[in-house]
């Protein structure tokens, strides 16, 4: 092997951390739509904001302009005990492809949240914690936004409420437990410590819950108690910011090593991945200083990209929560048997919504059990299990890496590992034993709840 | 912040990775005392080894004189999939403790297997392909070992077989979908695919199997069917050998900024991490070349080093193993509920029995529940949830930190972080239910046990 061969992980030393997130809105000349007040349908101000959200993290949603924000030191010191994390080159996975492709892909795994969630957990906590406040509440589905709220509270010393859906909560008790061990009070929603929670279960005494119920239930006690606040782990503008911290490590290890990529593949849920990992290079592309391919990778179980319509929509679907222009598959939508948990959202990060309506970037959708053939080929040869959202990411680079072996063209992949499997073994046994399904909506399904979107002014 | 502060993370390049395992034996004056054929009671020869092991790993095992094994370039490749592994800096968990002491951790846990087993694992199986065989068998009861070969093999085209305690089969869903993924076969012991097996439960149709049940399974698999061979996980020499990797790559670690260890601590069941974490610290202390404290950690449940007897006895609870002259609770000793299953085992590696018998190192024995609060605050303050293994070297790591605070000694502790707890999580629940019991067997237990020890020609 030669000495200047680029190795397995690039690694950054932690001086070359980035010291400010980099805000992708600046360079944008079409701004994202603003959220609207759904009674008012004007746009949400700073003060309407402030009683659900920190005072900073207002700031951060709402600014277009400024480019950086810096990074604050206590928050570079908790990056520091998991990050920065690597950028790897999958000579394995190439190997086995026998692809011409160079592939590569910067994991965000490695922590106990298992997934990129802790990036912006971290910040949401810390401008909590920085306002005097005592806790924050949340909702979790899955779980792994919980775990990465619960271990950046537990850090902090700050209370956190989470309200896991409660089927989720009877059949993920693992997700649980590590929420429960970083000292987080997690409660099975609907519950009966709220008004929201306890009239639908005088009304449904037998639901398992739903990430809008959940929803509800979080933002009715972060503004009913004295000192809390309600934050949110994908979807909003802040939390795209926090996470460029991806996207910026990326490129400093890639620029580092020459490295050019042709091709930039991120799985789409919220978008704060996606959204994350693009951005210095979308940045770029919008300055027109570089061009890359840009991917956005969904299931084709819940399309949002590439089948939903572009309008303002809730973004729970309880509809308490403001109104956000966006791709959206309608918020009745309920995207049916799926096990990437993480990108069951019927709707898109505005901002990415907006680039992808001015045609900066691409997107596609795949079916569930080539997505789990993906990840299976990937564990073998890389060695990582991968998490079922990642794995979207993973079948598309796959499949990109296999027509450069057909036309030899030696193109640079990079996608987004953004978790682990851990958690999801359920899913992995149901392809192991050959029992996976797929399922497709048909346009009628997508019709009707795309006919049921909010009446906005101005908006046809 | 100063920029000579040494980081949280010292990672080394691929290039700095050990390019040869170092074998600790060659160093030791007193070697450790050979496995005996519990037949003749005479010294296994390499011949009657050879039948259930691999040639180069009869060779690696029978060895006391080379110092250093050069490892495979193939190997290496593998290794840097996932290595080489950071030395962490327990800055986080300082502060909480308000410590002088400075805390390190070396940690395993960062790869889909969860521990150091894969260090092992791939040496074992790179032998078996190299010998042209088609597969290898081994048992597995929480299922690290079984889930690092299953790995390793798939990486490799090897067929694996992993026989798994019925009960941990049926458990442990999750650890079996892994080893499933990475295409092992994974059968229930006791099975009707072997003669012990099916003997098994014509006596006893209802068991839920034993770890000494599935070596059992796994042994005659490898010697009944052509091109197959028996592995081990822990124990032996060989597999000590393997793990030097961890202490190599430590040792290098910390030179690079001058920290000398005071205290180095590890948890110990077979003896593989710890062996391997050890190794080269215990060389320049064999050599006179340099003095450390070493502790060994072990369940009170469990206490071979503390309350063992130094004897030859049986590796498997079966009797069907070699002889192997050890500190042993007696190869019938049953530790009741014990979580950390890695360290259940009723014995101990002969070269660390040897060691600790002629006073070269210490250990001591720590309860459960005072070892998952110790887990509990690691994971909150450094944000990784540790294995239960592994956090009994962590328990024992913050009581030297706090007698550092007593006495305001500078002391450098560095400790083993085996592995990862996210397939642990029904022990964190009992402890975060305060449903968690402790154990410590009695002196008459431990008596009726060591009592049955096999009878050993010049073994008073």
């Amino acid at each position: 092997m030669s000495e200047n061969k680029i190795p397995y992980k690039i690694y950054l030393n932690e001086e070359e951390m980035p010291k400010a997130w980099y805000n992708l809105r600046a360079d944008m000349k079409n701004k994202p739509a603003p959220l609207l007040n759904p009674g008012t349908g004007q746009p949400l101000t700073a003060e309407e904001m402030s009683g659900i959200f920190c005072e900073e993290l207002v700031a951060q949603e709402l600014d277009n302009d400024t480019k950086f924000f810096e990074i604050p030191d206590e928050i570079r010191e908790f990056y520091k005990m998991y990050r920065p994390s690597p950028v790897v080159r999958a000579y394995c996975l190439e190997k086995a492809l026998g692809t011409p492709a160079k592939i590569y892909y910067k994991f965000e795994g490695n922590n106990t949240s298992g997934s990129h969630k802790l990036n912006s957990a971290i910040a949401q906590a810390y401008y909590a914690k920085k306002q005097g406040l005592k806790g924050v509440t949340t909702e979790t589905g899955a779980g792994q936004w919980g775990t990465a709220l619960s271990m950046a509270c537990a850090y902090l010393g700050l209370d956190c409420k989470v309200y896991m859906v409660k089927v989720s909560y009877e059949q993920k008790p693992f997700r649980r437990e590590v929420m429960r061990t970083y000292g987080a009070s997690v409660t099975p929603s609907p519950s009966n410590t709220t008004n929201v929670g306890r009239k639908i279960l005088e009304e449904f005494p037998d639901t398992t819950g739903s990430l809008g119920c959940a929803i509800s239930e979080a933002v009715e006690v972060a503004v009913s108690n004295e000192g809390y606040r309600y934050v949110l782990g994908s979807v909003l503008n802040q939390v795209l910011l926090h996470q460029s911290v991806i996207g910026l490590e990326t490129k400093t290890a890639l620029d580092k090593y020459g490295i050019k990529p042709d091709i930039i593949i991120g799985c789409a849920g919220g978008g704060s991945n996606l959204g994350g990992l693009i951005a210095p290079f979308m940045g770029e592309k919008l300055r027109g200083e570089a061009d890359y391919r840009i991917i956005a990778v969904e299931p084709a179980s819940c399309p949002s990209f590439t089948r939903g319509t572009y309008a303002y929509d809730f973004c729970d679907t309880g509809m308490i929560c403001p109104l956000a222009k966006m791709y959206t598959l309608g918020s009745s939508f309920i995207p049916s048997a799926n096990h990437a948990g993480g990108l069951r959202f019927h709707g898109m990060s505005t901002v990415l919504s907006q680039l992808y309506h001015d045609g900066l970037m691409e997107a596609t959708s795949v079916e569930q059990t080539s997505v789990f053939e993906a990840a299976e080929q990937f564990a073998r040869t890389e060695g990582i299990l991968p998490a079922p959202e990642s794995s979207h990411a993973i079948r598309v680079a796959i499949d990109e890496a296999l027509k450069c072996k057909e036309t030899g063209e030696e193109k640079t992949i990079v996608f987004g590992l953004t978790g682990t499997g851990y958690f999801d073994l359920v899913a992995y046994q149901q392809f192991n034993d050959g029992k996976m399904t797929d399922y497709i909506p048909t346009d009628e399904e997508i019709a009707a709840s795309v006919a049921k979107l909010p009446q906005v002014p101005g908006q046809e």
